[in-house]
């Protein structure tokens, strides 16, 4: 099933490359040891942000990617294997259909393809234009969807902040430990990059710094994800998304009741065997402290589990760096796991 | 019972003034209409901090504050009518009974005061040396006990966390909306100034910035002070305290369950109810966002509401400046109400 | 000559109060023990920039201030006695005017009325429209011109650069002690504030933070103001612009050769009596280190001197808050002085 | 005269670890194709500073390195080729003797070897306690020294500044360019990483946030090492330090005059011409403008010119990052010259 074959480079398209996730693919897989990268300029995507913080703004930058215009012949003249889409997800609606006609395996950044139609259509305020390829799509969190991911040739790359609740959750909820009528509660912070790089009152420097703020509190369009992974119904869930006067991270901590009381060890151990074979998933040691500097610019998810006095009351923290195992790293998991590769190949 | 006579100025010293919270008080007081501040040099309390950050660093400063050496005897020598006491708990628990023998008013910065003698040797690791000390000390949240401070001649001020805690619940606690069996939950986040001035690797600026980090998860020691003011069991209350990277504010994001479900309007009611005598509590109207630059420098504490769809799931963020509301500007409020001034003297 | 008799109050527009330096005024202002402010809406001034961080996001903001659409004939109507116009130098052109046809004093925080008709053309890319009304304009730098600012009825409020580096020279290049042709060097470094409210690539957190640049070198419409007050000819005089990642403070950096050797003391005793008179000039003692902490929020402007083993190599650092005494409170101060006011009212 | 064998792989002692650039050290050599490096534990270089960001807080952290007691025959028991040494001074003129004894290269990181043993008496604050070895210690700027780099068994690492400043302004002074009587300027502005580990006043969290100081002003013991490699006298060369509320980068800006008018491109042909061999130098083009982010975490020196309207006058600015051209990477790209490797490896 492998269709690795020692040597055998593999090459694959970045679209929508001027953006943060768009910028951090590129530098993460200019450095992978089977594939090579190349830059694709589509007019809508690159068009709306402009270089902010040019990190080779020297005479002689090293080593640039290849770049080329989009078209949609473009990836058969290139023998690319696979496109990566960070782009917005009207434009990843209209061109993954053109990359899957000529044959090469799309991820897409966006949340075009993460939710069911009529899901689509409430959260991100438009109806979906190719409903059809939907079914074809896998949500990309190999922690829990390891085999369909391999098996795919469309990948839905997972929000950050649901791919930190999720990793948090996962475990818990599979295994029917948790009381959901209590309630679960998903309190995340994220650093700036994942507001994007449009300059807004927003992300304005005097805006972020000596600041911190709540945000689309319950209304945000990454908790359908959460829900339909999780299997929860709306009214069990509860998420706030929190503005950190940082570049990247995500540190999210969660509040659930367990339906029997549990001890720590336990617990721990149910993580242990839930993410056995997944690399990028660490544990704290009880009496450490989670931090994002932890995980920044790695593919690492980092939870930490604290357990209350009467055995029943569990706070979760989990971190990742949101524009790697939130973004751009975890798309190229998703890839490697795609082509055949190492699913760590170019992430440690 | 008002003591005030227009004209008459107060007199007020302040042991513990190098630390945060004890020049923040300086800088507060030398700005108050009716009373003149003095600094109280404690050989054990001054000790420990160094000048980091020397404001008046330059040969003419501005109009210093006159400064004397502590002794018992300093109080009646300096006609001080109150003495605020920004001193590591085992300091003011010596020192607040010099200060009552003197028959000076006393305001207490630490934690000393704050809890009843054995939940005080739990928390802290100590015996407490004064519990007779204990029934007259007044727990100085005016919002909840403006009467009682009125009244007295000791008041503890509260730590700031539970500051930002108490006025996000007491309202819904108060009037019995709350199901407690459900959990409460409070997601506290605070700027570096709430973990004090001596350097250690913690405060490092390399470790704080461009990070976010949980700590103390469910252990710190100003969670008593939370479950006692809201008459809550252990086990009905979660905390966890995070570490931001900006100097000043704390923002505390509050989950819990209503026992019925509710408008917002209702909900908006009931805190415009509680709080329609307390003048530094707002707020903030639907459809805005919760920010820390709000109340930075003030003594406001800002409070934001959302209600999920069934009506009973709340959402409650609450904002206050750690060192104003949650430290320094509360003292001062406190003090308005001891001396019979106006609340909000020099506050505003 | 003075026109202030006790207890009258004066009243003060203010114009283009959204952006960074304008709502400095006006919070500023509010305080002023002896003039009320209002605030004056100008469609061009006030639609460029939204409002970023909203300090009163409450329902119950504290005593918000009187607010009018612009007309010419609101000067008359609202019995201004002063308008401030903190807008872009075309607005400014245009509005100054008709201020002055009201009959009210004008005090202008844009680069409109600091240069002669030449120069603006050349460093502000247009012609300037009302060169009639130069001759009357003061440059607005007590320190060097108080007498003159007396009796003038239009100010041209000072750039921040230029405020810091004339204060810092300015007694060395009066008393003739620099060898001008070894050449003078300011390095300055400025906050975020000093580059404006709107959102630009530039402004975006995740370019600012944990960044430092040069920018302007040589090229900043700052320069003139600093060569025409100290009488500098341009290849005496080099200037570079730096981004300091925090939101305010100037701390420029001043490199000069003395035509022969001197003492430090002889150099302080210098800096001493050109400022006797100036309440906001502040020197630091040898062995301290200037920073702008020491400054912020604050009308101060501090400075260091250093002199070289050889006793002819000086530097000089200046620190100022760029919103403050370089924009709002110096217009305050200029203010003070236009109205017959003590030159520190609201500003201490 | 190369020893390199492909294929043959290299031992690399790294004592003083626990340090900023004794980490950056380790986590840089841990890529190296063609180096393995271990850990060595000295009780003095590591008792001084705690663990403040453990980048490792997790269970299963990945590969750490090999770790050993320091003894001096551990150098010959692990067959090590070459000992790094991040301690400080004193430590290091105590072990690089011992590493020596054990016939193995010894760079070291401190300023233990950089200067002449009276000036080390004088900046050092005490006397050199193996004078006999200075005289086999090549200054490891390779930029400048690099074939007697290549020849070497000691090579003083150089300091973070003097990096910055030499880069910029040796081509000039080389070539004999500058009008030295005039004095050159160098303005440098460092991150918090510069001033080390070990918590205090001045690198806490709030002292540096939102500010920004000059310090030792003329007085920076990394001067003499300037003056020597570039062959000034102490007053022809003014130096200024500032610290920045960043993590890690030094930005120099460089003030000079040159003896004779020139255009910008011959100014630019100059450096490229003498840098031609030096792969980690780059230079900005016109109409760039040079920030640290652009070399972050790279072992570039990154360099720009303005050159003023007469000709006369030049700004050169410089940009490092200060943890790896200023120390670690440096340390590497000598190691690599001294075992006749790849300039460039482990450093791309």
């Amino acid at each position: 099933m492998h269709n690795y074959s020692p040597g055998r480079r593999f090459r694959a398209g970045i679209l929508g490359h001027s953006g943060f996730s768009g910028a951090e693919l590129a530098a993460l897989l200019g450095k992978h040891p089977a594939v090579t990268p190349v830059l694709l300029d589509h007019r809508k995507a690159e068009g709306t942000a402009s270089e902010s913080r040019p990190h080779a703004g020297s005479e002689s930058a090293s080593n640039p990617l290849e770049r080329f215009a989009w078209s949609p012949t473009v990836v058969t003249e290139q023998k690319l294997d696979v496109v990566f889409t960070a782009t917005p997800p009207e434009v990843s609606m209209e061109v993954v259909p053109e990359i899957r006609a000529q044959e090469a395996r799309a991820i897409d950044l966006s949340g075009a393809f993460r939710l069911p139609a009529e899901q689509y259509a409430r959260w991100y305020g438009a109806e979906h234009r190719h409903p059809e390829l939907l079914p074809q799509a896998v949500y990309g969190l190999p922690e829990l969807y390891r085999e369909r991911i391999r098996a795919t040739c469309i990948v839905a790359n997972p929000g950050c902040y649901p791919t930190a609740a999720i990793c948090a959750l996962w475990p818990l909820l599979e295994q029917d430990w948790v009381d959901r009528a209590a309630g679960i509660v998903c309190d995340a912070k994220s650093g700036v990059t994942g507001a994007g790089k449009a300059p807004s009152p927003q992300t304005h420097f005097v805006q972020v710094s000596e600041n911190f703020s709540a945000y689309a509190i319950r209304k945000h369009r990454h908790v359908p994800e959460v829900l339909n992974s999780l299997r929860l119904q709306d009214d069990e869930f509860d998420f706030t998304a929190h503005l950190l006067p940082i570049q990247r991270g995500i540190l999210a901590t969660h509040y659930v009741r367990l339906r029997r009381a549990a001890e720590l060890k336990e617990v721990l151990d149910l993580y242990r065997s839930a993410y056995r074979d997944s690399p990028f998933m660490r544990l704290y040691p009880a009496g450490s402290f989670p931090q994002v500097s932890a995980v920044q610019r790695t593919n690492f998810c980092d939870i930490h589990c604290t357990l209350g006095g009467d055995g029943k009351r569990l706070i979760v923290v989990s971190c990742i760096d949101n524009l790697v195992k939130g973004a751009a790293g975890q798309a190229i998991q998703n890839m490697n796991l795609m082509l055949g590769l190492e699913e760590t190949a170019g992430l440690l």
